[in-house]
């Protein structure tokens, strides 16, 4: 097991790696050391994994919510769901939120647990390589409101992450390329040689070989671990965090959530956000078509769905957190390995990459 | 003007006390520094104090939420229309949030606040006695869920607060008593000299005379600021300022929100506090009417309603944020200007307070 420090001072949390975490009764219990213990997982994972954490928590007052699967749950009547189930067990301030899942009910459990008696902990249990490697760390918590992604949230860190990596051989192929997307992103806006390590090793990565998986999973951590150790509140270098995800949360906004998954339309808001920086003369086309062929190379689609309207796009994309002005901030590439904000470009060459579809290059 | 800062280290924030600062747009304009704006108030306040904010405001994007007067509108509901009117006016992470109204207004304003885009700056305008003492002073926010009382909300700092003494001039004089619980409860848990203060200044009080209200609006930031500044988010001195409440709550909970004013279940909870302090022999009885007296002299309630059954009070009391395993803790009184949390204690004693009418003793 390798354990990945979150240096936030007194909210400093360790981020567990390894195989088999999930049958080590002694380091649940140890981890999650409340008596009361409300477990949020969903009904594809409880199936799975829920039994381990309850039998090696078997002595203590433990209540579970099973939410149903998909990013079309993560709304306020769900959160309204796990504080009611809080209340109807008469959870005291001292219990613990304990999420059992991916992103989505990471989100939401985060969310409640930041809420019920404004504030009582929390412990991340990610199952799924999108929250191992993004949702899980950092603390970002939220629901989505009709009107916008992750609009309704906190800044709330979790005490422990528990990251099984055995859990990934029962995720679909699917969700582990969306998984793939945001390790991606650590290599093309940080880190050349993660890059070119991310080239030599796609084919293991899709393959689940433990190894490469573990050290993925590791450096991921780190990585987003010391941006958000330097920028918790997300005031400026957090920000680069989002490459790709201006123009992903546009495509699912527009497509409606749960039909791409996050890590999907991350995928394609990557490739655009190359493009973008190509034609604004930031990166070469050949660093343009590398990047581009990274996130090809994983499965992932790298533009916008044909049927989605470039219009429709650029509406959803101007409700995002990180708009000033009206003016839509995008996180762009100045070379492959690194990336920086820019709301100062043309806006034709925005409407040209949102234009673009495959076929249509 | 006087100010009172509340030292949070970068979260500090001054308060502003004093006559006319609403007819001050200089000072408005300053204080509340953003391009969009978005005040939430109330149906009872909006003819009398908006239109000053707003032509203080007037060259700024300034959108306006006006809930209904009362605590039964606390809730989750009222929450999302405050967060959906942000996302409608399609404000940004910049923006500010401004509560002009009382304690209900404040705590869902600020909880919304706290949640928009995971935080956005937040100004507290407070326009009744009690929210200028005690709910607008120290980042309590949270709305009321039908199974307690403040139990979905979030330690969230303003960046300001501005209370207007000339605003008090307007409250009927039944939430002016409300607020004077509040104001009571600092002398009982924390000095002898400033009970005999509001012992010798009463009828001043009750009178609005500006002097005396200006002294206990100041006296009362002051010691709240003090208090929150050494334990911001209540792990263990702060929980003395819940001295009347866990009683209070009981009632409140019992009666159906917003029967009693939140100051007089407070009222009548600082007073079975009293007994149940005397009954335990941590204070003489003499003591003990000394404080009901001071409580009483304010036109409070000085016992719960007599239709109220002790048992529902204390089925209410048992969802409590500072209960422990189960436990009701309770504040209570060990002399005149000195309290302590309190968990070691027969229940019987708690139960014949529980019983006790007026008429009955």
């Amino acid at each position: 097991m390798i354990t990945v420090t979150v240096d936030l001072e007194e909210r400093s949390y360790p981020i567990m790696i390894g195989t088999g975490l999930l049958d080590d009764q002694a380091l649940l219990g140890k981890s999650i050391p409340t008596r009361q213990i409300m477990i949020v997982t969903n009904d594809i994972v409880a199936p799975l994994y829920l039994s381990r954490i309850t039998s090696a928590l078997n002595e203590r007052a433990c209540r579970v919510v099973v939410l149903p699967d998909g990013e079309s749950f993560k709304n306020l009547s769900t959160f309204e769901q796990i504080l009611t189930a809080l209340l109807e067990a008469r959870f005291e301030r001292s219990c613990t939120v304990v999420a059992l899942g991916g992103g989505v009910v990471g989100d939401i459990a985060g969310f409640a647990a930041a809420c019920y008696q404004r504030g009582v902990s929390f412990v991340q249990i990610p199952t799924t390589l999108l929250a191992q490697v993004d949702s899980s760390v950092g603390g970002k918590t939220a629901v989505n409101h009709p009107l916008g992604k992750n609009m309704i949230g906190a800044f709330y860190q979790p005490v422990t992450v528990i990251a099984d990596l055995n859990t990934l051989q029962t995720l679909p192929q699917r969700e582990l390329r969306a998984g793939l997307a945001e390790i991606i992103k650590y290599g093309l806006i940080g880190d050349l040689r993660f890059v070119e390590w991310l080239e030599a090793h796609m084919q293991q990565l899709l393959a689940r070989e433990v190894d490469a998986i573990a050290y993925a999973v590791e450096y991921s951590c780190r990585a987003k671990s010391a941006v958000v150790a330097a920028d918790e509140r997300e005031s400026a270098a957090r920000a680069l965090l989002n490459f790709g995800h201006t123009f992903g949360h546009g495509i699912e906004h527009a497509l409606g959530y749960g039909v791409w998954l996050h890590g999907e339309a991350v995928g394609a808001g990557m490739a655009m956000a190359a493009r973008m920086s190509q034609r604004l003369g930031q990166i070469s086309s050949a660093d343009c078509e590398r990047a581009v062929a990274l996130i090809a190379s994983a499965g992932l689609p790298i533009a916008p769905p044909s049927n989605l309207d470039s219009s429709e796009l650029l509406t959803a994309m101007l409700i995002d957190k990180k708009n000033k002005k009206g003016r839509i901030r995008l996180v762009l590439m100045s070379e492959v390995g690194r990336a920086e904000l820019c709301d100062d470009y043309p806006s034709p060459v925005l409407t040209s990459v949102l234009e673009e579809r495959l076929g249509s290059r």
